[in-house]
């Protein structure tokens, strides 16, 4: 499919003049977008959106099942270019990464199709009620409005123009605007040509769908700021995140920012495990820190253990396995630089050691090499800078004295997405406060496991406190992703006939709905 | 009882050393509370937390109970201090306020109880399932941490120091930390005391509860700042609710804020309802406009509908009704110096024309002049001001000459808390574009009522788009306030044991949960 290298403006090519930009491997040269084309793609999401959350759930569910279609139907070509932009490799990961695109996608479908996620609840009328007659009240969840969404470097398919983010909108009925990560722009043109497609052959107004191609922040701060955007969505950096949030957040009208970012994912080896297990954690643990290239979220940044002959064990197993690691070829050349600056960061730090892999890497294919740090709890608990993500292939191992030492790490951590702990079931009443410190820093915890591999299912919480996310209340994977963009409005005293159909006494659609308290799908009697 | 003057720090009485201030009625004189303090009550609510938030939802649901039980029988002392502070009648408004404060506690204590309210969501393991095996997950709802509530002035009851705000996040598992309103100090001690009595007898953490007394902004914004301070509710005036907002976003760590600020209420009156009954809606609205003295957050301030006879047989009726209104005594001085200055710069505004009673007022006794004001559709397009709320006895008339221009007012509408039509029910489909644009604007549509009496059940949402608040997907009255002060927590593969009750297989609570997409309340298999 031949690229034209432009910025989509409601389902079309849409002229730039602001220069350009190129992609690794030089798949097209992209135009820069200029802020007037963002302002145009908000300006015909505004009308489309009075138009689309009109169309009923089934035809909604219709069109995001196409779009899933149209990734499909791209066949090679997608994975191919995906591939060459991010250095990811096809097999296992790109293919599975689309079919997590596209299952992400009928999830949705499927979740509107059902209906219940509105959250309908009616109360009755009770007009002979002392001392002020009870009015009749029925309220739903609906569409917030047109979602800014920033597409993710580090899944250039399930976190970027069609990832959960824009899923989650389209299906709660809102209009999206995708900035394209500059990272994989030809990756990007394709899926918004699979959207785009999809719209027209379903039939939705050609404004639900915009996509932005550029790599200039001021482009990023006018879509938060421009006044038709009602929410956004990021997955990235915090220092980019942050800039985004304050950018919605000084607006004469606030607006909600849902951005996933940072987050070292700690896991703590409970002494038992450590004697069970050392060398089947390490290994655990490497195929963990060492997926996507350490580049995912989840990524575990952190091992926190009490210092035995088995932790030594675990250790150096760990280190080994670490040593001889295949260096990734990082996603782009920013990231590497970033990751190098970091390892140098962490090394300068008086009591960290560095255990790296001895391999040549080619940095000209922007080749990582894979590290392991070690520090005591005293030189961890010193240095603020230790607990902050390094994003790439390296993990640290910190080496409490006593439980009384690791309850302190625990206790000492920011927001996270994730927490691990390696156990026996011993261990874990052993260490129930650790748990208990654990549940208010991050949105999951994971028992002998690893924090990498998001589960997307309904009770997947892919959040936490910030620095995760600026809104621990809110998960980007999972049906749940569909709440941040929907607002309740409730209806009080209206006929029948002016009442959305989830919310008429009928309930023809046959959805859970709450009346006068009690969870129900029989219709109002 | 004697009132000790002071802010409560952990439930006892704090010694301050930073001046006093009385309010209305010279019931004592209070001491202002110091940003030490304010770090106090902090320090002490973050150990309570991890206390309180272990305690079965049992034992919470009671503390709540004994809470209204303690409010009950602080008996006629409280209604004659909350009267003589506000000017509100005992009869039927505090009465009426209290036995409110009393239900929407005892509401929470049954939601609670109940429990479904935590949004289990359980999904199996598939341990054979290709290319990777399903973990198990299961998540629920847990307490945000420490919240701070900012009391109104409005409502000295049920949306002060007891009141919805505190309920809900006591039932979700916070303490809470009220800045009390300097306007209503005693009756926010005597509410303070029940509330301590409560936490006493049923075995509650000390620091689950602190009250601050002060009047001074920079106490206020302490609280927001404080880093154990992990959400805040707040109700009253856009200036002050966005400067809470702002202290909020700009932290370290941003938290949400639940603002509930102004909203004009506007009335939609469509010409069959008009021809129909024009004198019995201006009744139904002068009497909403008067209520509380014109100083609740949902008074209609606007009304709007096409100039026809029938629309000034209602203007003529209403502006009848409002002149010989008794002048109400405003809350506070404060109050009152607004409204006039707010009357004078509506009274400024070419194209404005007034109608005022002819009473005379007593302005000691901070008695305000009900006012009915009257434009046509373009001045109030031209004249942003008139948009905005005018907090007291007030409404204003905007005559259109059009559908069209009576969708161009409503096209031109902010967030607002509710909208109201008044109409038959040709009227509601002949305007059903109308309801389409108001549902964009608002939180809440009333047909053929008035907004004015907000009710406490599930279906409530008590919110809007901002300014209304600043965060449109929360309600600061219902069971769904309870939302605002919680975030999901996802186990992954935890044995039963390490497991809260929730979400066990057994689900001893019976409560409903997500079980592989399915609502159920029957225990896993």
């Amino acid at each position: 499919m031949k690229l034209h290298g432009k910025s989509v403006v409601a389902g079309k090519a849409a002229d730039s003049t602001a220069g350009f930009f190129n992609a690794r491997g030089d798949l097209a040269r992209f135009e820069e977008a200029t802020a007037e084309l963002v302002h145009q793609a908000f300006d015909e999401a505004n009308p489309a959106f009075i138009e689309f959350r009109r169309i009923p759930s089934e035809r909604r569910a219709g069109f995001l099942e196409r779009i899933g279609e149209h990734i499909e139907s791209l066949g090679d070509e997608l994975l191919t270019t995906a591939s060459t932009e991010t250095s990811l490799p096809i097999a296992d990961r790109l293919v599975g990464e689309r079919a997590r695109t596209v299952n992400q996608l009928r999830m949705f479908a499927a979740l509107i199709r059902e209906g219940s996620w509105v959250d309908a609840r009616l109360d009755k009328a009770i007009p002979d009620r002392r001392p002020v007659p009870k009015p009749e009240i029925r309220r739903m969840l609906i569409p917030i409005g047109p979602v800014t969404v920033f597409a993710a470097s580090n899944f250039p398919l399930a976190f970027s123009v069609a990832g959960g983010d824009t899923a989650s909108a389209l299906a709660a009925g809102c209009p999206v605007i995708v900035k394209a990560h500059p990272a994989h722009p030809a990756t990007s043109e394709l899926v918004a040509g699979a959207i785009v497609r999809a719209a027209g052959e379903t039939g939705m107004p050609a404004g639900v769908f915009s996509l932005l191609q550029s790599t200039r922040n001021e482009i990023s701060i006018a879509a938060v700021r421009n006044p038709f955007s009602k929410a956004v969505a990021f997955t990235g950096s915090l220092r980019a995140g942050r800039a985004i949030f304050d950018a919605a957040v000084s607006r004469v009208d606030p607006i909600p920012v849902y951005a996933e970012m940072g987050s070292i994912n700690p896991v703590f080896i409970l002494p038992g495990a450590l004697r069970e297990r050392a060398e089947t954690i390490a290994q655990g643990m490497k195929t963990s820190v060492m997926l996507g290239g350490g580049q995912f979220c989840t990524s575990p940044g952190l091992a926190v253990g009490i210092g035995t002959k088995h932790f030594s064990q675990f250790a150096e197993a760990l280190q080994e396995l670490m040593r001889n690691a295949p260096p990734p070829t990082m996603l782009h050349a920013g990231i590497l630089q970033s990751f190098e600056a970091g390892v140098e960061r962490f090394r300068g730090i008086e009591g960290v050691r560095m255990v790296a892999s001895a391999v040549d890497t080619d940095r000209g294919k922007a080749e990582a090499t894979p590290a392991v740090f070690a520090a005591d709890f005293e030189t961890f608990q010193k240095h603020h800078a230790l607990s902050e993500e390094l994003f790439g292939p390296s993990t640290l191992l910190v080496q409490c004295s006593s439980r009384e030492q690791m309850l302190a790490v625990a206790e000492g951590l920011e927001g996270h997405l994730t927490a691990t702990i390696h156990g026996t079931v011993e261990d874990l009443m052993e260490y129930a406060d650790l748990l208990m410190i654990l549940e208010r820093k991050v949105g999951r915890l994971i028992f002998n496991g690893f924090p990498t591999g998001v589960e997307v299912c309904p009770s997947m919480h892919h959040g936490g406190p910030y620095p995760a996310t600026t809104d621990s209340r809110s998960t980007s994977v999972g049906t749940a992703a569909i709440l941040r963009f929907a607002r309740p409005v409730a209806f009080q005293n209206f006929p029948q006939a002016a009442l959305p159909v989830e919310l008429q006494d009928a309930n023809a659609r046959g959805i859970w709905r709450l009346v006068d308290g009690q969870l129900t799908r029989e219709p109002l009697q």
